[in-house]
């Protein structure tokens, strides 16, 4: 019964191999959990006990479907941002969202222009539709708004993608040079603003709300600042003609009713999210702390990680960051050079820091020694 | 500034409208809330408590990402049905899964067989991928799967589409049945097999997991008897082979983490789901009993809904239906001649039947007259 599947050509011809390993699997193949888990970026304050407790009490309705359109949720965050229900659309993630942009926008032919070493997911979207992928180098550990933006005009792009602050490093563009770019930006082209991080940057790097821009979708996350990466809430907002777009694409009866709830307590807490990002600042500082105290240079950080660079190869960063997982310690490193001499530390209560300062001068004999014997 | 977006001209091209308008939208423009909610085929049984409590429980852990690889559940599910974890694919629901699968197999060009008044949000991905939709009428009230093998050779279709047991019917086939289905299916063509209501079914309904079997996917879910509609949790048996194609384009981070560890322990609890198919089996009962006392003709269903005939064209069941909406009783009705002389009522428990009871007698009297008037 050799049965042939007719799948399209362009999705056959993709790799196998999937890119996202999750520290489950670390945990997994290592055979116990690590002692810290600070390597995903994740919100280790937690969220919002509102949101917990709204949650909690919505447990035993989760027999209904949520509302397709997400009434409640989309009024609310228009509200919080001075927009209308009409410039928001909801999705699973930041990553749902590109996922969808991605479908409406690229097939085989259209280019897409990104930063070399920036958010993996928004190229595993990309190339699975075909697209023709232009990465553009980092200048100074920061995505290249000029290059990018040349760039874009350069290879006729219908998308540009740009992280603001950035995901890997850390850094950040003011809100005066993403208008900038913003004006240089082709006609044809749109850009996608990823603000996954916004909550924890200096206030002058987010410009004001304009949903009259057709230039610009602003995605943003209840994932990071709110501490809810696992219930997969995210939002975009933009102008109301695109918005309406994704009625097209987007799965309606996608968004877990719960998460949805939750996510209306989590934004209704901003006492919450404040206590935070505050506390996020402190272990930023002390990362940087540990970091220069070890030799390494801390890059400054709007996120809620501090990226170090080791100073040295690639090489040596992944046996820097092997060493640290071999200690329980779970931390990521970007992914391509000149990037990749650097390693990747998400901000954490004083517990997982103390393991965490515990584990590096270990974690840096044992990689300065597979150095020497490489 | 008037900036041009590059939409893809196959996502410009569809219709803006959304066709899928939840009950809260219906509660908003009412401006209050129903009094029975039996019109989306949810499982007002609800989930089981050890559903709700690991949910609880798990909540404050929402920080952290759920697993990519799903493979605690995957595992689980695997286990439940005697097969390997490499031949279960978790998703957003079947909603969610089958848009994964359109997307793998579906572009201009490509013919996909349905049956006409079957899922609509199948067909809502089809056609969101540029496919070909053929739809083959039903046959006596059941998806007619001689005419849809048919017309899958016929039409050269990279998919065929059936539920079993079907919505919005209720009808089913045998395994036997599906047996023969298979083994006329060209050999180009991949049976979707969507399975939502199985667990109400006669257990000859069912064919043995056969995974060695290339012709067919079997898509699950948690949204049905085990109750957790708004968890968004579903599931795909297949081939190792087309399951390990998932990867190149389902969204790795995309499941919910608390419904992921609910579903697990809702899975362990077979003694409440068996509880709700035989709840449910009387709530049927029931709804048919009310039905026949109306002057309608229920039809035997192996779901967790009866489609009643009301016996005259489609003008009038739809009065049947607004008249039940406007009583503040949701239900809802098959969209497609010849089912559409139907109205579809989801099993509850008493006080929601009860209601029923007491609104439909009233609820024709009301269509009676707007048919005269009309």
């Amino acid at each position: 019964m050799r049965h042939r599947w007719r799948i399209r050509p362009m999705i056959e011809a993709l790799p196998a191999v999937v890119p996202f390993v999750g520290p489950e699997a670390q945990e997994r193949a290592r055979g116990k959990p690590f002692r810290a888990r600070i390597g995903a970026n994740e919100c280790l304050f937690g969220p919002s006990p509102l949101a917990v407790e709204a949650m909690a009490k919505a447990g035993s309705d989760i027999w209904k479907y949520g509302d397709p359109e997400g009434y409640e949720l989309r009024h609310a965050i228009a509200a919080h941002h001075g927009v209308s229900p009409e410039n928001v659309v909801l999705g699973g993630g930041i990553d749902g969202l590109l996922g969808n942009v991605v479908r409406m926008f690229v097939e085989p032919g259209i280019s897409v222009v990104t930063s070399d070493g920036a958010y993996p997911t928004f190229n595993f979207h990309v190339l699975g539709h075909g697209g023709n992928l232009v990465r553009i180098p980092y200048d100074n550990d920061r995505e290249d708004i000029g290059a990018l933006v040349e760039a874009a005009g350069r290879t006729n792009a219908s998308l540009l993608y740009l992280s603001n602050p950035d995901n890997p490093m850390g850094t950040w563009w003011l809100s005066r040079d993403i208008a900038v770019l913003l004006n240089a930006m082709p006609d044809h082209c749109l850009l996608l603003l990823d603000e996954a991080y916004c909550e924890y940057a200096p206030s002058d790097t987010l410009l004001p709300f304009d949903v009259s821009d057709r230039r610009v979708l602003r995605f943003r996350t209840f994932s990071k600042a709110y501490g809810m990466a696992g219930a997969r809430v995210g939002y975009c907002i933009g102008n109301r003609d695109l918005i309406a777009e994704f009625e097209k694409v987007r799965d309606h009866y996608g968004m877990n009713r719960t998460a949805e709830i939750g996510a209306i307590a989590a934004l209704s807490d901003q006492a919450w999210l404040s206590e935070t990002v505050r506390k996020t600042a402190a272990a930023r500082r002390r990362i940087s702390e540990i970091g220069r105290a070890n030799g390494l240079l801390p890059l400054e950080s709007a996120t809620n990680f501090v990226t170090l660079d080791c100073r040295r190869g690639p090489q040596f960063a992944k046996a820097v960051m092997e060493a640290m997982l071999a200690r329980g310690i779970f931390i990521r490193m970007p992914g391509v050079e000149p990037l990749s001499r650097c390693i990747r530390v998400s901000a954490g209560p004083a517990e997982e820091l103390d393991l965490f300062e515990e584990a590096l001068p270990l974690a840096l004999v044992d990689a300065q020694q597979a150095s020497r014997e490489g």
